[in-house]
């Protein structure tokens, strides 16, 4: 069993929250996958937390998960905060694969995603 | 004269300015443009700031600026913060012409970013 985790920052504004939780569905769907193996993750400020997410996965019998940082650029967050969270989960369930994606602002494709923006 | 700014966060790690800077320059070349009509300013703990950057605009002669605030989600920085530093500029510019795009995280292409990341 594999699943997907969006790890955003987490907002005050509830709002923003489920605009992740939004773009999880539609990911899962887009992929043809059910929704529950594309999650979101939130480092703070919203719920569920990457760790209680991961906690959750392992414990439901997923064995890999692939962890997409969605951050844009690789501030403290993405190279500090988020691999600590992870590396905790980790250390709990040794045998289990945890894949940590390169953030979405380092996609290939976000220059064109501007461009078709700004046009 | 037109021109696109991208506006991001800012962060402590320079070098996650700098990859924001990069795109920049790799947007105005995807759009076939020199160089200064796309650039970068940051909302906090980077250079330029969002008003430095616009004043520098249109001291400079133009007429137009496309705002794109470069953050996934509508948290408190796209719908209050960035809106804020804009309309203190467009105060002291009441000539010149200010658009804000949508927030990139609302890109109509932001699931297929995410599905060709996953893949």
């Amino acid at each position: 069993m594999k699943q997907l985790l969006i790890v955003a920052h987490g907002s005050r504004r509830e709002a923003s929250n489920e605009e992740v939780r939004v773009l999880a569905a539609q990911v899962a769907e887009h992929l043809q996958l059910s929704a529950d193996k594309v999650q979101a993750a939130f480092l703070e400020l919203a719920t569920p937390s990457i760790a209680t997410a991961l906690n959750d996965c392992f414990t439901q019998g997923v064995n890999e998960v692939s962890v997409l940082p969605y951050f844009l650029s690789s501030g403290t967050h993405v190279v500090n905060d988020v691999p600590r969270e992870i590396a905790s989960v980790q250390a709990k369930w040794p045998d289990k694969v945890i894949k940590v994606l390169a953030h979405i602002g380092a996609a290939e494709n976000m220059v064109n995603l501007i461009t078709d923006t700004y046009r």
